[in-house]
């Protein structure tokens, strides 16, 4: 039922077993486009909760595994196996399926952070994919039509040499001590990895600014906080950002600002103009071309001078949201799927590795008085 | 694959082929949660399209029809025929399928308005539907979560007793004079009926104010313009409301007015407190009890007291837009269809009705002189 | 200390004792120029309330009066008798002293609406001052900045042809039954004339709208009420309206709108382009050009093209408000009086009896089943 | 004309002449509420322009002086001598003015930063005022009652426990190379000191944060830059700051932010709720109780639970601005002045010293690899 008169993708998932927010979000972004049809998973590593949950997902019961290698291992070689995998396990259930479906011959679509540990994300990008499996990682707000164009604003000019960039992620859920599935494995360093907030929201607040201005970090300097007492895993990041070329940025990140729901926001300055954006409205962006009023841009509304917009479903108006955003990278794996195209816009196992020093980075700066550090 | 175990509804399409705005809307919200298959259409009238049309959603040649009647005749009989069927033709498009389907024992989904003219919708509510067949209106912003916890706000005494409702549906993009697909049949008397832009968007807007507050209508004052030279339906609709109860209303639309998107606002004020909410940022709403500081209500996010909230499909601070909103009204008739629920906050034919009577009433009225007319 | 080199303008004040809101406001606009110096005033008709006040606002006991028509008389005959006089009473004692002071030769700043009945209004109209004194109407909402930059942009033809007036002036503070000084004038008919609401703050709306599209009324059509139990003016106005050269308009005030403190906005619509403009955030204007993005015009900031802006105190970004806006009506009528200036932009008796007539036909529309009223 | 029927101060002003803004926005000040009178100046140190500014303002020629120390000593030898100085000077002329007139017993009120160098700063600190002179530092933000009542729901422990400041005050005038009298003083290291930005909003800034919070600081860690070919001091400041008891925070000023007018912004998060504070919008305040919907406090409009609400001149939706804070410090001095208040609320010499640290940690920080430095 997609729009192409192309068949539909087979794909399978990792983790998305009941009570999980991201796999479901995953799989309606596979559904919303018709690009994807969910055939096979091991969606729980508990064989009670894989069975069920793949029965209220339509997957037949012989394709609903507990193992992932086992998964990768029978659906490569099935005549209608899978063709894509979703991972969506936590952090340090990335590397191993992600490895385990490359080397099986099958494109993965990875969420972020890319691992748990930078020697992880380094090891994945060394292996040889069979047949040339694609990889995606998901940093959905990529996604965002708005978020394209700012992109291609700052490429063409019309902000000018790029100065400041301010990127900030403040949330609040974790204001308080708190325990339920999606708490506990993100502040838990077993499973979360060396960094907490950072690598939960920070990661993509920095692939956000990245993916946006083009820039690449020269060093940053980092002051991360644990502000619940007991919490193992900072719960608010403060960092100053050095680029090459000389822009200079700051980035903060938190769970524990109250008030805050999911209040991505992006603003990015140069000699010649200045870009606003934020998640939570993200049908709109502020332009200020300099000694100009300022633009309100829409989706699909009148583009910026030079800025020529981006795809968008529903005209003006009709709010697009984030499973909108999150389809579009998934809708946009499958024509590189097909080889109809080549998906230079989608992030990369490239970015997932980026991501992850940046994590290193923030951590090392900040145990070392904040001393900046680059990423490597 | 949707996630409740269930197997997929078979849907069919009358209009919606290529170029269709309305048709991709209604498909996308059939596919976002998984309720629906699309297996059948007479997706244009014009064959060479309707085939072009199918091949690319993946319908099968053979059940690519170019006429409805047909449709409904084969489908019917049919082992694995379709069980509901989306309309989504322009106004004067509406009665024929939606009595066709209806009398063939098929569930219809019918864009709004219901018909092009009163006498269609009356006719249309006296069909009597074969294996009690069931009838979707999809007005679609009352799928929005917010709105539905408006409606349980006002129905909770939250706002206290209702005395003033202002209600706009603004747009811009028929400022000038304008020629496409879309534009033509909404200003074509023969296509839209007699309403024009209080037909098209003023609709929505009274629907909109009825499903939130629950009051009856007593009368209406109209006074409908036409500003583009040339243009044969009214682009601009000025009404004042009395209710019964006591309270008042204003209701403004326009297709007129530059710097609006679709910019829906719906206000309401009882002597306890106040509500609004805008149909652009639908994430948010503001409840104003009286005596107390305004609050932000988030989708998903904490409920006012006594407001419990509405079902989500993401956490707050990630935005849902249109296309979920539509498509919960979709899944939610799927639950009708299956008897699993009744359905109660869904549109119905009865709120088509009364949407035709409101057209009449509001052009009735401006000829003669904004006479206060009643909804008969 | 006035910033010109000019002496002050001797200033008298009628009403304004203790208590009262107005009074201070006027004289904090009559300060804030360094134009005006208060050194006269019949503040209360209670003698002691008139002395007290006139202590504490350092005017010398023998010039403290309970009469407003001796002090025309006194102060008319003194050497450095009052140049000016302010009128804050409450609507029903604004036309004794207008009358009084004009025949006296003093110049008058009255407080608006005009008078509280249409025949008072038309006789201040006849009346011939002495010495060809001047008259001010404070409808304050003028001197802002950005509503007078919002005349220069229609009148320069940056909307194009008006075609929608959309105004607004929702309040809260009458929602329930109040008693205090504001509030019991303004609904008694004995001191507030047949408009409640309407008189109070439809009259700036109407006079806002006017004063920026420069539009003549043809004709208007009435729904106002009264939701209160017991109070016997209204408190909420609705109002449609039909102007000379085919343009249209909707206002809305309102006393009883919960989360509404003194909401006053003014939208106009033309062919080319629309306004947007909220006295609560006075510092900003939506201006959007059709068919290119929207642009927000600031206070002090870039003009929008073909609008030159508006004279301002201090920059960009630092806040006008309320104060600034009331007090350059004061400034600009002292340059009148100086007979530097013409004073074209400043509101004058002509627009108070326009105001008048607007309530005589909103209350007579009303009462006729809405029907159109010319105002005459 | 004040409204207290006390006489008004005498106040006397050094700098401010034809061109000044800042000197102009003084004066306003002393006059809004009436409390002050001009009567003497050295306006300038060029004679002409001292005079002829001085003959605007109503000064009689006498009492125009053109040397600071001339104009204290002999104003403090006149029976009607001023009682107060306004000091609008650049940074480099505030330490000579504010010494003389403070040994003069004359009270002072110095614009910011306090000095140019902090060695003027701890010097004036140590000056033994004549007659217990006073001494306000017109941070003049300080003075919106929103902010006064941010400071208040602090300390009454609605936010709970601090722990993330979010500070920033961007602006854009200086985005290119630009010559003019307020330009080219705040870009000379001679006339504004060893900061730039950082001095000119910087400490505005970071007095807010102060201000609001009462935190004192631990340390500081600065990355300063010119990003402006040939500029010799600092335009964009960022800063990550610690106070103790473990609270965290960060400073953004900038002035190459294109679309940032005056855009100071404070947001502080604590254990039980945030705030968030615009100045562009100073008649509106967010609280966010953890846990609760946002509410959005309004100046003189329904307190917070515990947020007494701060003096206001009008009611709510009635926006006052930069000039009533601004002359909330002058009338609140007066009262000082007069020994009826204490004035705890109004900024000192103390905050003075602190600011000018505050200059001298960030600019060594910065130039020490932004190793946390604290202030000393």
């Amino acid at each position: 039922m997609g729009e192409n008169g192309k068949r539909r993708i087979r794909l399978g998932m990792v983790g998305g077993g009941q009570d999980s927010f991201i796999g479901y979000v995953h799989r309606i972004a596979a559904r919303l486009d018709g690009e994807f049809e969910l055939v096979a998973g091991a969606l729980s590593s508990r064989p009670e909760v894989a069975r069920e949950s793949a029965r209220l997902l339509g997957i037949s019961p012989e394709r609903a595994y507990t193992d992932f290698e086992e998964m990768a291992r029978v659906e490569s070689g099935l005549e209608n196996g899978i063709e894509a995998v979703a991972i969506v396990t936590p952090n340090h259930v990335h590397f191993g399926p992600a490895k385990a479906f490359l080397e099986a011959g099958i494109h993965v679509i990875c969420d972020k952070p890319l691992t748990s540990r930078l020697e992880e994300a380094l090891a994945l990008a060394e292996v040889v994919p069979k047949n040339n499996a694609k990889f995606l990682l998901t940093h959905n707000y990529t996604g965002y039509p708005l978020v394209r164009q700012a992109r291609e604003m700052v490429a063409g000019g019309l902000l000018g040499n790029i100065r400041v960039i301010q990127v900030e992620y403040p949330q609040d859920w974790l204001t308080e001590e708190v325990h339920n599935k999606q708490a506990d494995w993100r502040t838990d360093p077993e499973k979360s990895g060396t960094g907490g907030c950072v690598g939960d929201i920070g990661t993509h607040a920095y692939n956000l600014l990245r993916f946006v201005t083009g820039l690449e970090t020269e060093a940053l300097c980092a002051d991360l906080a644990t502000f619940v007492p007991g919490r193992m895993l900072d719960d608010n990041v403060h960092i100053m950002l050095r680029f090459k070329g000389g822009a200079k940025g700051m980035l903060w990140a938190s769970q524990v600002a109250p008030g805050n729901e999911n209040a991505l926001k992006l603003r990015v300055y140069g000699d010649k103009g200045g870009l606003e954006w934020r998640q939570e409205n993200p049908n709109q962006m502020w332009f200020s071309p300099f000694g100009k009023p300022r633009q309100l841009i829409t989706r699909g509304g009148v583009p910026a001078g030079g800025g020529e917009g981006a795809p968008v479903r529903i005209p003006a108006g009709h709010p697009e949201g984030y499973l909108e955003a999150f389809a579009t990278l998934y809708s946009e794996f499958a024509a590189v799927i097909r080889a109809e195209e080549d998906g230079a816009l989608l992030p990369t196992l490239g970015d997932g590795v980026e991501g992850m020093r940046f994590i290193v980075a923030a951590v090392t700066s900040s145990n070392n008085d904040s001393q900046w550090t680059a990423l490597e």
